[in-house]
């Protein structure tokens, strides 16, 4: 895996806590994206070479809804930037982690994304994502 | 700030979940370090710029031991490293962030760094941290 590619952190407002973030990381807020298919708003702001993605429920069906419902605002998950990602996915397969999904599906900013369970990384989610070029 | 130095992890032991981060990443655990003075065992593993910081509690003051306690394994802090951790501490005062410490203190991997209070970042523990030269 290249790096991490960002940390994604469950926000009630991504307009309230964007602002907060553009001060604490002093660089602005430089993206926002719907991502209908999994019922969230999000807002991206970056650091280097990495970014920090604010999330928000759009829908009370939404994973993000049900986190902030369970546990309130906070990290939720890493993402790491791979460079092919069915093969990650094969090789993690194969060292026994379990995948939320087995095939890549379309995430925000522009990328082919994958889950690994939490109960398979001591309770951390775990994102891979690969660019769509 | 420069990128995210690192995530920190909380977990029930560094062996253990160390063997999973690094079959997740594909990279061994490169070292291991006590901070005494924090009451925890680290383990970091490299992803490209980042790193993971995996963090046991040895001893049952440890703040890690009360966030195991109440959380469970998960994500503990994101740190940013910057180049000027004072000038940051004073930055970060003045647009009215709460920090932990107000001085910098001496971290694990050899590191000057300084908490910002998780009320103050929608629930998320932030760590800067600055390079001993």
């Amino acid at each position: 895996m290249n790096k991490i590619e960002h940390i994604g952190v469950a926000v009630n407002s991504v307009k309230l806590v964007g602002d907060i973030y553009q001060k604490l990381l002093n660089t602005p807020v430089y993206k926002t994206e719907e991502v209908a298919t999994e019922g969230v708003l999000t807002a991206f702001l970056q650091s280097g070479p990495n970014k920090i993605e604010l999330l928000e429920a759009t829908n009370h069906d939404s994973p993000i809804a049900k986190f902030l419902a369970k546990k309130g605002e906070g990290i939720h998950h890493i993402a790491f930037e791979v460079t092919d990602i069915v093969a990650e996915i094969k090789r993690l397969k194969a060292e026994g982690f379990v995948l939320l999904n087995e095939t890549p599906k379309i995430g925000a900013d522009n990328k082919l994304v994958c889950f690994v369970h939490p109960k398979s990384a001591s309770g951390v989610l775990i994102e891979l994502c690969q660019e769509i070029i």
